[in-house]
């Protein structure tokens, strides 16, 4: 074996990620030395209490409740703790003392990323979180590295596992949302507390960070517009069925030129209508992807698991790799590329299409009222479909009728203002559903 | 504006990539220095004939016949040449010269790499080649450094976009090779001389460099088993789309562990049959897309466009960017991680599923015969269709039968010395083909 240059590596946070991502380091120790050109030797591994119960055989001794202390002198600092605090505390630590920074934590580089990126640059230590925009797929390269000679129009992502799987299986089976979200609990693909996934938080952070290095500019987290998927319906998976869509929770990065030329961006997240030809309509399950559009590379797609234990450890992996080969080469860290500083616009500006469902009285002249609403709020209708309801006491008049009105692209604010126009008309009994479609 | 440095950029070659190339940088400076943290100076073209008529508004001051010159003094050294000389001795004058060399040329790459790699890392240089290997689709980087960590098991690529047009066409269309082969060639997605891609040389070279990266081991070309698409026909095509595949033109690497633990490579591009559910089959047209299992990470898949100018040149900048930054951040390259130094097996030594078709004699006995000589070479049955052919005056019976036979996994050797002895049967009128089975 070669004789290696040592570096100390610490590792904060022993869950599921954590504890894989030691158990990899100490069982293939002689090969990562190879692929760095350095040993990496795990110091120690803390958590917030040693004797905690865990399934997994790392030995006791590397266990540790100080974390300060075990960070001062390692090289390389893998903070695997998540949440904001000490995750951050503890990061802005390692950075201080001179060690590089793995990290899988979208919610402190989503809401915290400047000030450690800043902290890193002005010490010339690197942070690397390939693990915190998709799981395993190798994104954060890509976009940073791969794609820094191009100018990336716009990502679309399917960026959330547990939301994937949910509405996965309401289109294949027909299910309701709360039936699917139960199983997916039990099933260990949803969290007990399910709000972070299911509202789209998780998302909207990752957005964020992939907003950040497509555009090269600091996106915060309140400038990504959020909405879940829990008023996703059985009814409207059919509907979306029907028209050749499939509902998939998008975080959308876009960059948007006016007409004197100047550049803006808009992040959002939200449940979108895809054509099922679409290559992110074949995503399925827990799987995520990431479709990326450039000037010059046209259309790219990345898929994988966008989560899981050992499959986030081998992204975590590659960054500690990174890092040691850093240490080797020797240089300062190249830093977050920022400098282009484009501005978030709110949802309103946003361009895209619609698929609007309204319950409407089934009477003459009522598609021509909803056609004149749509005119005046400059909303061009691109697709019509009229169909009876049966008559039943819940509705106001003898008949009702369905219309799903498919739009040409129209501006997000003109758009609400025309449906809250159209919910307030005496001719619309029920606005059942308004919905972007993503996806040329 | 910020007070960049500068850097000197040269670059070799101005065909359909180069002119892009030029254009791009000339036409973002502003934003690539911005990116690079510093600004990137087209010092010059070298060109053959200065004079040829080019399909550009490039300054004719920029050109050159001189690249010798030109490279001195020169911090990035974009080489778009192609072949192997000059490229070769531009590529090694330049990193003598200190200079980073950034090239999409995969012809010098697969066969003269660790020459240029190890004349990189004596004197610190880096060596970038995201271009080379599929085209637009970022997987150099992703294979090199993010899943550095994790043991890559197989990679199935389709990395020529030419082929998979042709194969496309023929699957959508039941044409024949030679009739969109034609095609293919008026509308400019093949070459007046088409070897390099039909013959699966060009997918033998990116499978190579692929391999090399993959298993951190220096894989020559001449370890690459190569076959090409000659020989796919529309009755192939339409007997695979009968058994629920589609042929894919694919480079196969694919890391072995015998019964001991001790570990091998094979390395192989030829057509092979593709489930239609397997994401590779629904990459269409000349679009590329690479599908990587690793141990931790699972599957994962990349797609985009495999070439064309303007695409590769979005890699060769994300390239020169990446170079400018290492400039600036200073350190060495840190060179290829080709420790692993596993040896690759001859095409023999593969494992996999294979579908063999042949005619036979309708006669009583037959299928008996058949499965005794196949059970005899160690090779199981999975599945059988036998159908009647029409009798007709070239076959020496008065009845035939086609036999499509799917085997469970079989050694390539027991395979072809058993495909051998059934064509030398005297029941077996003609082996029709022999097809690989890829993907699980």
């Amino acid at each position: 074996m070669t004789d290696y240059r040592t570096l100390r590596v610490a590792l904060l946070g022993a869950g599921a990620v954590g504890s894989q991502v030691a158990d990899l380091l100490l069982k293939h120790g002689d090969e990562l030395a190879d692929r760095a050109g350095a040993t990496l030797e795990l110091a120690g591994i803390a958590v917030r209490d040693v004797d905690a119960k865990r399934d997994t055989d790392l030995p006791r001794e590397l266990f540790t409740t100080d974390a300060e202390t075990l960070i001062v002198g390692s090289d390389i600092v893998i903070e695997l703790m998540g949440g904001i605090e000490p995750a951050r505390t503890q990061v802005l630590h390692a950075i201080a003392s001179g060690a590089d920074v793995v990290t899988a934590n979208k919610a402190l580089l989503a809401t915290h990323g400047s000030e450690v990126f800043e902290a890193a640059d002005q010490v010339g230590a690197e942070v690397y979180y390939e693990a915190a925009a998709a799981g395993a797929i190798p994104i954060i390269r890509p976009l940073r590295d791969s794609l820094a000679g191009d100018r990336v129009v716009r990502i679309m992502g399917i960026v959330n596992g547990t939301t994937n799987y949910i509405l996965d299986r309401m289109d294949t089976e027909g299910a309701d949302f709360a039936d699917v979200l139960a199983q997916a609990q039990a099933l260990g693909y949803a969290e007990a507390d399910p709000t972070a996934d299911v509202e789209g938080f998780d998302a909207a952070q990752k957005a964020a960070i992939l907003a950040s290095l497509a555009f090269h500019t600091t996106v915060p987290l309140d400038a990504v517009h959020r909405e879940g998927i829990t008023s996703v319906d059985a009814a409207m998976i059919e509907s979306a069925r029907h028209a050749g869509y499939v509902i998939k929770l998008l975080a959308v990065c876009e960059r948007l030129t006016a007409d004197d030329g100047s550049e803006s961006i808009s992040v959002r997240v939200y449940p979108a209508l895809v054509e099922r030809t679409h290559p992110l309509a074949s995503v399925h399950g827990a799987n995520n992807a990431v479709f990326v559009q450039a000037e010059a590379a046209g259309d790219l797609m990345f898929y994988g698991a966008g989560a899981g234990g050992v499959q986030t450890a081998s992204a975590v992996l590659g960054d500690v790799v990174s890092a040691a080969r850093r240490h080797i080469a020797g240089g300062v860290g190249v830093g977050e590329s920022t400098r282009a500083n484009l501005p978030a616009v709110p949802i309103g500006h946003v361009i895209t299409r619609y698929q609007i469902t309204l319950e409407v009285d089934d009477q003459p002249g009522v598609l021509a009222t909803v056609a004149g609403i749509l005119s005046e709020g400059r909303v061009s209708i691109a697709t019509v479909e009229q169909t009876v309801i049966e008559a039943d006491e819940n509705s106001r008049s003898g008949g009702s009728a369905r219309l799903v009105i498919g739009t040409h692209k129209a501006r997000e604010q003109d758009l609400s203002e025309t449906v809250e126009r159209l919910a307030a008309s005496g001719v619309v009994e029920r606005v059942v559903s308004v919905l972007r479609v993503e996806g040329n």
